[in-house]
């Protein structure tokens, strides 16, 4: 590890910056000031980091239209407020996600619907919203939302999702023709085709565009264009054998998202230009080659917005030296979170970046010696580990403000109450003021469920 | 799979039957006759089952007051009312779980905590309430404690967690020196030994016991064999070497949880009796051998009293036919939950056994063929599996109500709102009765932790 004093630019919230005292300030707020007024553990957002991401995807892909956010990561009705503000569009993947938009007044013209089973009260709440698109998931959601569209005198725009064979994980990619998972149609098999062709035939749907997704948590830019040129394939079919009329609506092109962001030090986010760039060259070129206009590009980032906009501060409690084997030891520093509020490490084997940021570690004039540590949480449970193995400073202390950063996208999102946690507070930062955006739960609230 | 319209008896709750017209009840209440009133998805607890099972543990071992519930595996107000009225004590393994239990009116004098990190609220509120037992996990822990204890005028009874140095994981157990893990303290080092001395030292504190804990859905008796027998040393030494008061004080073994229960229909539970008579056996004949009167054993079971008395009722949606290669296909049932209300299978591969509740698969006469199937959830996640996979029958249609047994344990405890998903109630079933002991969550719940 480089110095632990630095926090590294493309893992931490843009406006973050260590102070002179050795504090971390984010968008000029004190991370300890946070602490004194809100407890730990606390998520801390960056808004106008959060902001800057919006508009660096808008500009990569050619405007904010064509930018949906993919709820899923976080969501609250300030994050959507300000998601309208920036232009972008909105992916809700549940009823409930489209009701936190909705309770924001977001505009449901630009929300598209996902899901896998999507239940029909969620797609009835789509259709009597109006909302912008539903994606088609099954042959058994076409014939449901028809029927629903027809009861409510409503013909609704959909597009129908695509499994293009391409199965893209991180650093490698897996084209195959089938795909062994819940979401789509294949295109391989012609179930794709066929679902289009029934879309269209569908009297209270309208079919506008094709939708993929490939991975999440990708940095092989290759996968997303093997993608693209598949669903280009199975899109200039269409155009050719549809009706004019219906030819003509079917405009859009939703490659969904995945773009890999840093969790660490070592690790580079996908360079998100690079890729635009080349699949709207692509796009181009495939409609050019078709003598087709070519359809729109859309795109669903989630954590590749609010990833880095987001830290955990944490308190550290327990320190302790275990013994691994008779030479080696390792440091376990536990903090007062864990699996609760961050499941993701447990999950996934996720990975992240550590920093003090109430103080500088070591001395004014030399770094501390670092020492193999993990950190832990607080749960019942040894699996409950946060960091799995890190150089980290030997004078990390108990009562020592630690932060993960790059905690955006799925922690608060899937934190749960495990052994009666209560979730934490997310705080929003922005021109040095700190603004509560979600308070933190209560054994009230867990009580309340029972005491009804 | 054997007759897919049998439940099998070790797995499901004692007092579900599939009646002669199909429908499963549970304590005499039709599951479908709770699925029209509380919705799905539904957690439905069997009480007397649960009750049943806290008293097996309590003749295995010799009485109700040597059996402690981890109420971590899940605890609610009622649960807690229920443990008390069977006269065993309760495990806490955080402040929250405490003050689930005083609110629930639990004698705090039989209740031990627990905890890697436990901050100095959570011990003063164990101090201030006279909490039967803290578990001390940490030399930090055990000066804090004693600071407290000396702050609020109280002499604070303690355990002191030990590393056996046995890992044991469902089919076999790693006996080692050391143990590359969070909790307590290693005998092997000789930690364990100096906290026990600490403690007895510590003018606020009073030694009592002595706690291991060997790991979780172990099926191999061995391991707490062999780890009794190395905690038996360590008790035996301190015996030798304490003071004869501090020595007459120390009189509890508590051997921990980790007892296997069966998730499906080819495992076989633990034979807790067999156990028990080995452990309680194995501690007479040790304390015989140190011519000492022999320590009382205590244990903390968990799963093993509540993951059967609990199934999860689903209904049925999207059901797709996926091909996998071109000559095989796997069927995908989705159903209207998933990783949100039981997140094991994603996060430990745990497997899950699935039966219809609702009605007889296949005609009177004969069953209907099996497929190849994964239960998935509704989740916009590709990894959002309920059941990986299983020959489920090829009846099982969209409407229909699929329930997962065994789902006591670690399921609500550790359930999410991802994707906005608001968590199921739970509903306890007696004597033909069904009652409401946690409501269903609302979007209203969600919303109001950021309109406060």
């Amino acid at each position: 590890m480089s110095d632990f004093n630095q926090l590294p630019a493309h893992v931490w919230p843009r406006n973050a910056r260590r102070e002179e005292d050795g504090v971390v300030t984010v968008a000029g707020v004190p991370l300890p000031d946070i602490v004194e007024e809100y407890g730990t553990p606390v998520f801390v957002i960056d808004e106008d980091d959060f902001r800057s991401r919006c508009r660096d995807m808008a500009a990569a892909f050619g405007g904010a239209q064509h930018v949906h956010y993919a709820g899923k990561a976080f969501l609250t009705q300030t994050v959507a407020r300000w998601i309208d503000e920036e232009g972008l569009s909105l992916d809700v993947a549940s009823h409930g996600e489209f009701q936190v938009a909705l309770a924001a007044g977001f505009p449901p013209a630009r929300v598209t619907a996902h899901g896998n089973n999507k239940g029909i009260d969620f797609l009835r709440a789509c259709v009597r919203n109006a909302i912008g698109h539903v994606v088609i998931d099954s042959a058994q959601e076409l014939e449901l939302l028809d029927m629903v569209a027809a009861q409510e005198g409503y013909v609704q725009d959909v597009l129908v999702r695509v499994k293009p064979g391409i199965e893209a994980h991180t650093h490698e990619f897996i084209a195959t023709a089938h795909e062994d998972q819940k979401f789509g149609f294949s295109l391989a098999s012609s179930s794709a085709y066929r679902a289009a062709i029934a879309a269209v035939r569908a009297e209270n749907l309208r079919l506008v565009g094709l939708h993929c997704h490939v991975g999440s948590q990708v940095f092989d830019a290759e996968g997303f264009s093997l993608a693209a040129e598949r669903v280009l394939g199975l899109w200039s079919q269409l155009q050719r054998d549809l009706p004019p009329e219906a030819a003509a609506d079917l405009t859009m092109l939703d490659l969904g998202g995945g773009y890999g962001v840093a969790y660490t030090e070592d690790q580079a986010p996908l360079d998100v230009v690079a890729v635009a760039t080349e699949l709207r060259a692509k796009v181009a070129e495939s409609a050019a080659e078709f003598g087709l206009v070519a359809p729109e590009l859309l795109v669903e980032p989630g954590r590749a917005i609010v990833a880095s906009s987001m830290v955990t501060v944490y308190e550290v409690g327990t320190v302790k030296d275990v013994h691994v084997t008779d030479n080696v030891t390792r440091r376990y520093i536990a903090v007062d979170g864990g699996m609760s509020d961050n499941i993701r490490p447990a999950l996934y084997q996720a990975e992240y970046d550590a920093r003090l940021i109430n103080r500088f570690s070591g001395d004014e004039d030399q770094p501390s010696p670092c020492v193999e540590t993990r950190v832990v949480g607080s749960h019942c449970e040894s699996g409950d580990i946060l960091i799995d193995s890190a150089q980290l400073p030997a004078d990390i202390a108990p009562g020592d403000l630690l932060a993960l950063a790059a905690t955006g996208a799925y922690c608060y999102p899937m934190s749960s109450r495990y052994n009666m946690f209560c979730r934490p507070p997310v705080v929003s930062v922005r021109n040095g003021r700190a603004t509560l955006m979600v308070r933190r739960e209560t054994i009230e609230d867990i009580l309340a469920l029972e005491n009804y």
